[in-house]
């Protein structure tokens, strides 16, 4: 299934999407439907013929899970960015954090704050949490795994590095796109550990493609590791971390700067297609 | 005034403390009670003769919002723990993160995890949110604080160290009391920029003892900083850093077992009393 939270008249529905239709699930977001243990059945269940749809081409998705009440994101975990970077292969993933006030929906303007002058992309395979898990082990961390989507991490490199915690690079408002849909293990080859090529463009230059078979920790792993530390709640998100390729690496370096296009698609899953909109006090 | 979230009979209520009495404020819990514009004035018109009260003494106090959209933390932002710790005073502050699934009361049981041998302590004085705010300054930044509360930033120090981010020693479950009250700043000498004896014990040996006047980064300054970046929204917390005397930093090191006693105060403001309770998967 691929499932999704839909902007509709001022507020939002959980949506099914089937074909060039998008079925209404009776929830009022993604959130509020993966908070029911039996969240597959229901969204399954419904009969597209007898419940509410709207047209998938245009539809204006809001982000996947509308307010998470964690954003766990791993840094470093492409073999190849690590690399990149010039780092070792590391024995622990990398965590930091983003909020709910961050997120934006597949289609929206990525707001480039003007308090930034190195504002970077990183596509990402995210992972939504579909069952709450602690110190969750194999079946059961694979279990915990509703699906899958993609997140573009953008980041304020300037502001990433003037500490030494990453977060307020991290965590600017409305800069986080993450969607369009939740795809679930059953559709991806791979399933639960997704082998699926991941491409980041920025006015149709590719920038970064990789697979995320290339992952060091994988979607299983990191739901582990993270849930060994805190509960995992259903609609909780875990970024898997970028490939090779972000602007801040490059040579030269290359940020982006207003109007610019950025598409960051995963095969198999869906784009996000955004444009980077200047936004600041004034 | 000072207010709360009181456990009662299975759900919570938002209280104020008058004298020996707790007056319920007619809202699910602070959180709610904050959400709206004119909280202060609701608050305050509840006539405690009236309404529902129940006893302070062995009041059972919720986090004093149980479910914040976020959870900011700042680091090495006490002048005497900067130089305890060997570094520069610092030109940003160093922001991590917490998620409301760390949060406890200020009575309960701080959760120590079999997967730690390092747990130490950090008695912070806690900003709360009281108005939605973005890129806020000066008195727009004042008015965004409701008050102040007590947050003892328990960390996994082996975890915290595992990796260049901080996140993972810090966003351990049912780890971070906080509480009992929030203080309004009038009721506070220094007002929105507050002058209190802050003191941390383990099992009545006093380990940490500053004065909150030695902040690098005041409330505001942070308020200013943080709503740069993301909105805050009412309930928000932002907890200041921590004196010198953590653990970690003794010689020899000294770390939190179970059944020790932790108390956190701040002049003013309230005193949180956690015993180390040990937390497993077993």
């Amino acid at each position: 299934m691929k499932l999704a939270t839909l902007r509709v008249d001022g507020s939002t529905r959980a949506v099914r999407l089937d074909g060039d239709r998008l079925v209404d699930l009776g929830a009022a977001d993604l959130g509020e439907l993966l908070s029911h243990d039996d969240w597959a059945a229901r969204a399954a269940a419904v009969d597209a013929d007898a419940a509410t749809t709207y047209p998938a081409e245009g539809a204006d998705f809001a982000p996947v899970v509308p307010r998470p009440s964690k954003v766990v994101c791993v840094g470093l975990n492409y073999k190849n960015h690590i690399q990149e970077m010039g780092r070792d292969l590391p024995e622990y993933p990398t965590l930091f954090a983003k909020f709910a006030d961050c997120l934006i929906g597949a289609g929206d303007d990525i707001a480039r704050p003007e308090e930034t002058e190195e504002f970077d992309w990183e596509v990402e395979l995210a992972v939504v949490i579909g069952k709450e898990a602690r110190r969750a082990k194999g079946a059961e961390a694979e279990a915990a795994i509703a699906g899958f989507t993609v997140l573009n991490d953008i980041t304020c490199r300037d502001w990433q590095f003037r500490t030494r915690e990453w977060l307020q690079g991290k965590m600017w408002d409305s800069s986080t796109p993450v969607g369009p849909c939740l795809v679930t293990p059953d559709e991806l080859p791979g399933g639960v550990r997704p082998e699926l090529e991941v491409v980041l463009s920025v006015d149709g230059e590719v920038m970064q493609r990789d697979n995320t078979g290339d992952l060091l920790f994988d979607p299983v792993a990191l739901v582990e590791y993270v849930s060994t530390i805190v509960r995992l709640n259903p609609g909780d998100v875990i970024a898997t971390g970028t490939p090779g390729g972000v602007g801040h690496a490059r040579t030269p370096k290359r940020y982006l700067t207003g109007g610019e296009r950025v598409v960051a698609e995963i095969q198999g899953i869906g784009r996000l297609e955004n444009t980077v909109a200047e936004d600041g006090a004034a």
